[in-house]
């Protein structure tokens, strides 16, 4: 039997409301839940949702206390009880401690996948936690240095080469090491989780037109094609420099299987206008299988049964096809 | 009867493909082509096309000499016969001639609008003329300092802050006084060429997460956000800075007439994705009407019949629709 864990994020925001919106008309044995117990079955309340949880408190007991059709929780209590849309920063270390329940559930074998909702960076800092992020968290937890990020809908997945830089710093951080090893993620990770044989990845330029031959930049001469050519001759099917906007356009886009955006705002404006909702972040590089919402805490919507979750529904899809991609 | 010229473009590329495809099928007698007669003879032939040319020799005897269903040619000859396919930079001052005929047929008032094909920039260079882009020498026969470029589709409408920079160019060339310009530009023009009473206008930050209050770059609190605020205590309704993902955002881009990105690849990979081919790329800030195709020359497509003349019909439509609103 397949088990996901959830790590609900921050209590004061939607996470706990798409996560009860996501399991709301299915069956999810497979799901455990990593959250205050009371808080969820608050929210549920609040949100007029009648729900049956079953409370595991102790992580040795999971999986053997799963209950069938009841919404299984790993209840890991709040610091202090949280108020939908008060952001406290003493309940910060709760929020961590449900992530690493889920990073350890993985890689103790007993969960086979984890989902994330979201967190929210600035209270986590504010407590005193040193927190960069929550793929840099769950990378450092498994000992990896090098997470891929890489969104992803049915029609289009998009990778980062670098992800939440300023864009004055995007070219210094950019060399051909970083990018060899990032696309050799790509392609490992697409055949690990798609079970595609042999991916095509499309490379973008970091400059518009791909630098044009040098007249708009030379980061495509010096850096992107000698990393391209290093893994053509490891036999890895790649296209580009591509021009960024020739990248996505439709008929380029079709003949690849992932593109590899240079910067955050290369990449992700196209794929969140097109598929805004059922958008899911998945995490490159992991020895673990990790899938995550696209979107914030957006704390204003908390409890007021207007946050939509789609995106969470997606990521746990993602994250069971994922399980079953690499049985097979 | 209003009077559109369209200048041709490199005669060796697509140019005269698309043209003729965009009038294949309609009556275009509000339309001029400024081009070599005999060259789009021959590639009408080459293309199976059975057109019926009025070929009018002198820019002195338009449009008196316009003739109905037939297609108008204002015939401005080649140094070198053109060979499709075959850059040739004796033809180079041919090229600029033709976009030099079209402004001024516009300056005169004899034209009230021009539409242009693609020209291929290197060639222009090779042949020894100084070219740094379509857009900037028609902004120069123009007197006009700063144009802005625009690429719109049914559905979105993209401004550029900045165009063909290098990215590690991009902060320095970012200014108040430019921003505060650039938006005036495209506020006016959204009023004169779409009759938009009071336009709403959404402002890209330049990093991602629109700096993440400063976390994440400082631009958009030194420059950006100073320059919003001059433009609102003018009555403009401005908003921004947005994160590019937020900004594009469906539910976010259907409350703005336009989107002004910072820097190419932050705007066009998701117009060209969403609505490649009946895009069109729009100047603003002259005092004349200019819409473009969205496409360069494509030279391995001319005379092949492959060449999809799309957004030339878009880019001739759109400017029959401002010649129509500037006229309300």
């Amino acid at each position: 039997m397949t088990h996901i864990a959830i790590s609900v994020g921050e209590p004061a925001g939607i996470g706990p409301d798409v996560t009860l919106g996501a399991l709301e008309n299915q069956v999810s044995q497979d799901l455990l839940l990593v959250a205050d117990a009371d808080m969820l079955e608050t929210r549920a309340r609040m949100l007029n949702m009648a729900m049956d949880f079953n409370r595991i408190s102790n992580p040795a007991q999971f999986p053997d206390q799963v209950q069938e059709k009841k919404i299984n929780v790993l209840h890991t209590p709040l610091s202090r009880e949280s108020e939908p849309g008060q952001l406290d920063p003493s309940n910060s270390g709760y929020v961590l401690e449900c992530i690493h329940r889920c990073v350890s559930l993985c890689q103790e074998g007993k969960a086979d996948a984890m989902v994330t909702a979201p967190v929210h960076k600035g209270i986590i800092n504010d407590a005193g936690h040193a927190f960069s992020g929550h793929t840099e968290l769950i990378a450092a937890l498994c000992n990896v240095a090098k997470p891929v990020m890489m969104l992803a809908s049915e029609r289009m997945k998009v990778c980062l080469a670098t992800t939440h830089l300023p864009i004055v710093k995007v070219s210094q951080a950019l060399n051909q090491d970083m990018l060899i090893e990032t696309i050799r993620i790509i392609n490992d990770d697409l055949k690990r989780l798609y079970n595609i044989e042999r991916p095509t990845i499309g490379v973008c330029g970091l400059n518009p037109h791909a630098g044009e031959g040098g007249h708009l930049g030379d980061e495509e001469i010096t850096i992107i094609e000698p990393a391209i050519n290093a893994l053509r001759s490891e036999g890895k099917d790649i296209v580009g420099p591509l021009p960024a906007d020739t990248a996505f356009a439709p008929h380029q886009l079709r003949q690849l299987d992932a593109v590899l955006a240079m910067f955050h705002d290369q990449g992700l404006p196209v794929i969140k206008h097109n598929d805004f909702g059922d958008t899911v972040n998945i995490t490159l590089g992991l020895p673990i299988i990790r899938t995550s919402v696209d979107h914030g805490t957006a704390v204003d919507l908390a409890a007021t049964g207007r946050a939509n979750s789609q995106s969470m529904s997606a990521a746990i899809d993602k994250a069971r096809q994922f399980v079953r991609n690499i049985a097979k």
